[in-house]
């Protein structure tokens, strides 16, 4: 198969065939049939370039045993490689980014934690464990790992689908960590068995769509702390939202609450302004949140705000993160449940990694391997469902600002993990004052920028049907549910992969003026027909799911061209040639629908012509007798020969 | 977008622009760029070559209101419009097929009923409403309507895995009305939001595999009567069927019982041999199943077999279909049951019925609607399962009979249908005293014609990856039931189609001697690269779902290139041409992956060259951007235009 494996490909000298030698000859240049190739080497380089298209074992080739060992280990752990390498001066700036994003941390863990309808301090324990486990096996120098907003929003909707969290604390938590191990156990399989491209499926467009609405489900969800409000919908649709916050307006809404929430956003999009508008201030970003926490609790603690309904944290449970193996649901009704919920959540959590190890390596200029990063990744949420964590991934606010603090390696990660130690062990009596209302600007400020508007716009310039998907997801997170929103972003984007192996694009073709080159006469107008010859081009491989469309609509371009010659009382069509370059596979349907389109045109008095079938369709037309059916003498290399053979008068103008 | 809608294409006369007037000129031909197009009118014209490609409304065009009406009656109701035409020659042919197929069908019925579990007079049933609700409103001329086999298997097994049929007849019988309405349901709406299209996504592989392997499991339920054995296993794969055959070989066979099975199954399939030798005797193997089943009737009436072990079918239920409308289950627990039945079968059996309505319009040359067959077919599975009916289809075997008995119209279904009638009205008593063993005899010599070797074959040697589709379905059928074999069929159909999206081919391009053609040199081993180019096909659009594969691919083959160079000491790549010609289209993250590309390849001093991109993907690049990123300068026409100009020198020695 073409491309597929490793193939050598030496090319032979020019003459090793006696040919015509002028171009104009009437002896036209033969189509090569690649020779016949073994099913099973076949199949295996089918295998090799579906999964192992990177190759992963190269380094491994012509190593002695205890070399391959030593190999072997460093894969599953990148840093016993690389930190052979690690010096002072790279850890300076994992100092600094790891004490940057520690402190933007630990406010957005303990608002986080409430969107999973957790106690504030598991996002703290999973911003301790994860790092740490991410930094010996991952391979990404700038991805910050911990919790992250549309993670936690879609494990909170997912497992309260199942667990009221309020009435049963216990069972909602052991089926939290429940979750987070499938999730974990879904991403490392997805890695070891190398179906990592399966994340290939959630279109770019989906994702902006789907992060967009989330986004805004999730400040929609901030509003109950920015406003006061005690009784709030445990819905997440806008309507369902809008409605609980106006029904409040007059007696529910806090305004002591509002003025600090109000105040302390303001800071904080300042803060936020400022960082983009210049580079070098990228820390007032990162710090502000600390310090409005830091601010804002000590406002309370001096005014005791609190006793006039402004609602606070309260209590932290100190000490690091306790054993958690035993919570895990491994029989039982639940186990199912979260079996399922750790599948979308790992899932959902893969993808956001992912895309930020790429675009990360893509700045850097160094690889990162997909499948081996899935394991990474998955060893991580099991380690972290064992200690108390709820599923962690790589952050985008974070790892932008990591990487703007000058990250050198996955270091940066284990300093802010000893911070998290340090904090758990430490200051969480710290927090007991700090105002809920915080949080929520503080969550509010930093999903403000997962709403990508300008890829919306761009996306809708490119491609109308990725707009759609995007528009969606959004509004499918928007008005319905987190869930619903997902459902619908990955069944647009199959649709439309489907629709394209469903309906493939046809074209007509026709000459280009004083050139030997036929190309669509939509895309240019000024090439001509041939009289008595239609040439149709078919964009896509002959598959079960479009043979059936495609003979039809060929026999409806032969037909809507005989009836303009009609009416223009010109020669009627004698040739039909399908150029087939692009049809680059035809399986057993597609065969016979060219087989049926045979008969028919026989029956019209019009002959098939083909030009250009790749080395695979040759291969199948040849051991299916199509080959004999047609006439070996009417398939030609290009559309320029069959046309010198068909029409050679005309093909002599140019 | 090209080739969808009905556009109009003019050529126009050559000289519009004033080109060089020679091909080797320094100055390439310009890329045509389409006529940006309102989103509206693509949309719509996607939608239209999508759901309306046919141009249904087609002969609805300037008509009167009047004139509209009739010809949407007539539309629903073909009869109206080829009734018209209808004498007496035809009723001739219709006559002697319908008695024909009658003859065939009383016998097959009773025994397919078995296989869905129901008594032997619901069989009957379903030959007599839907055929004549089919001849009103169906298109195929050739098609035989009634029960058959694989349907009635699937159904018997979805049905009794939810209710058991021996304990709980009543309900088991409700259940399979409600499916029937549901399958009815089913087969309307495809038809009607006109989404026939689906049932294509069955490839022929899968089918001929699913088809096989439900012949052999019915010929081993067959068994049970064929050998007399009382206690049979409910379940239908191979290794139970087996087991309870050989654990009953000593007290269980009924000798008297296999004796006369044999006998007549030799018989029938003389029969069918002399059918299959001379095509005039066609009528040989139609007539043997009824013959078969008065001689073994009087033989047992006169013998008094029945005494000695041989069962028999007892009581057929008198007159005709009694009305079910309040049977079926309309609210409750079993409605949702028989829904996902009902559209499980429901498809399958539309599988069936549009291949054969093909099949036999191919060879005699009409044109069927799908669409409105597939109403046809809901309308009259809603009719049957008000009258007691089970799901009807388009039999292989019957419509094969139907058509070499010289069928002209439906009406030989109606005379079929008639025939029926006065069956249930007078003649069911007749066959009280026939053995089971005889109708044993008549499926399995039916069924046998359902594994298509020769097709197994064929698509082994034309596609590997069908056959494993094909086997797929075939095992699974025979090994775990048909309902396995049905997902793994459908799943592996899928799984290729999303592959070829997924891992689309490349291929690395060499100029043809002594043309001006470039072509895969794996196809072409004379080609002959240029040096400092590497010319790359890519043989798919480009999509989210293989835009990164795409990218990384492309990358490889130019470190494999390089390396082979800096192994040969040749001078280093200056330029990578992608040709784009099978690209037909490209999405967002198609256009990022390009993009991600181009910045790849600055870094190691190489510069991108697109040739002949189509006109969608020109509409995108221009709309992103990307256009003068790369540089309008380099995207060419074709790739021997770019050769042009990256390789002067090389382009020249045609």
């Amino acid at each position: 198969m073409e491309g597929r494996g490793e193939e050598r490909f030496e090319t032979k000298e020019m003459d090793i065939r006696s040919m015509p030698s002028s171009r104009h000859a009437s002896l036209p240049y033969r189509v090569g049939v690649p020779p016949k190739q073994n099913f099973w080497t076949e199949f295996s380089s089918t295998v090799k370039e579906t999964f192992f298209s990177d190759d992963p074992l190269h380094s491994f080739k012509d190593q002695s045993r205890s070399r391959k060992f030593v190999l072997g280990v460093q894969a599953v752990f990148p840093i016993l490689e690389w930190g052979k390498r690690y010096n002072l001066k790279k850890f300076k700036g994992d100092l600094i980014a790891g004490l940057t994003i520690a402190s933007l941390c630990i406010p957005q863990d303990i608002g986080y934690s409430k969107l999973a309808n957790l106690s504030p301090q598991y996002g703290l324990y999973s911003s301790f464990v994860p790092p740490l486990v991410y930094a010996l096996m991952g391979s990404s120098r700038d991805i910050a790992i911990g919790p992250v907003a549309v993670v936690s929003l879609l494990l909170g909707t997912l497992l309260q689908n199942e667990i009221d969290p309020i009435n049963h604390p216990l069972e909602y938590r052991r089926l939290a960590f429940t979750a987070t191990f499938f999730a974990g156990i879904t991403q490392a399989t997805l890695g070891i068995l190398r179906l990592g491209f399966l994340i290939d499926f959630l279109s770019h467009a989906a994702v902006v769509g789907f992060m967009g609405g989330a986004a805004i489900t999730i400040a929609l969800q901030q509003l109950k702390g920015f406003l006061g409000i005690k009784n709030f919908t445990k819905k997440t649709d806008i309507i369902s939202v809008m409605h609980s916050i106006f029904s409040s307006a007059y007696h529910g809404w806090n305004w002591p609450t509002i003025v600090i929430a109000a105040a302390f956003l303001v800071f904080l999009l300042v803060a936020k302004y400022i960082g983009k508008k210049k580079k070098k201030l990228f820390w007032v970003p990162a710090i502000a949140p600390l310090v409005s926490v830091v601010l804002s609790t000590f406002f309370v603690y001096i005014t005791h705000a609190e006793k006039k309904g402004v609602q606070i944290v309260k209590h932290i449970e100190k000490g690091i993160n306790p054993a958690s193996v035993r919570e895990i649901y491994f029989t039982g009704d639940y186990l199912l449940k979260g079996v399922r919920i750790g599948l979308v959540a790992g899932i959902i959590a893969l993808t956001e990694a992912v895309a930020i190890g790429r675009t990360f390596a893509g700045m850097k200029d160094y690889q990162i391997d997909g499948n081996k990063e899935m394991v990474a990744l998955g060893a991580m949420n099991i380690a972290g469902s064992m200690t108390s964590c709820y599923v962690a991934t790589g952050s985008f606010s974070r790892s932008a600002v990591n990487y703007m603090a000058g990250c050198q390696t996955a270091i940066s990660n284990i300093v802010m993990s000893v911070v998290m130690f340090l904090t758990l062990q430490f200051f969480t009596p710290l927090f007991e004052y700090t105002p809920n209302a915080i949080l929520s600007s503080i969550i509010i400020s930093a999903v403000i920028g997962l709403i990508d508007y300008d890829a919306a716009v761009l996306i809708w310039k490119i491609d109308k049907s990725d707009f759609i998907a995007c528009m969606g997801a959004f509004f499918g997170v928007v008005f319905a549910s987190v869930e619903i929103g997902l459902l619908i972003a990955v069944s647009i984007s199959f649709a439309k992969l489907l629709l394209q192996v469903t309906r493939p694009r046809t074209a007509i073709l026709g000459k280009i003026p004083r050139t030997n080159v036929y190309r669509n006469i939509q895309q240019y107008p000024e090439a001509s027909k041939v009289p008595g010859v239609v040439i149709v081009r078919v964009d896509s491989a002959i598959y079960f799911s479009n043979s059936n469309y495609i003979k039809e609509r060929i026999l409806r371009w032969l037909t809507t061209e005989e009836e303009q010659l009609t009416t223009a009382g010109l020669p009627k069509i004698q040739f039909l040639i399908i150029e087939m370059s692009p049809v680059t596979d035809i399986d057993t349907s597609g065969i016979h629908a060219l087989e049926e389109l045979l008969r028919s045109l026989q029956k019209r008095d019009v002959e098939l012509v083909l030009a250009n079938p790749g080395p695979v369709v040759m291969d199948k037309v040849h051991a299916s007798k199509l080959a004999s059916l047609i006439g070996e003498e009417k398939i030609f290399l290009t559309v320029a020969d069959a046309i010198q053979t068909c029409s050679p008068k005309f093909a002599e103008e140019v």
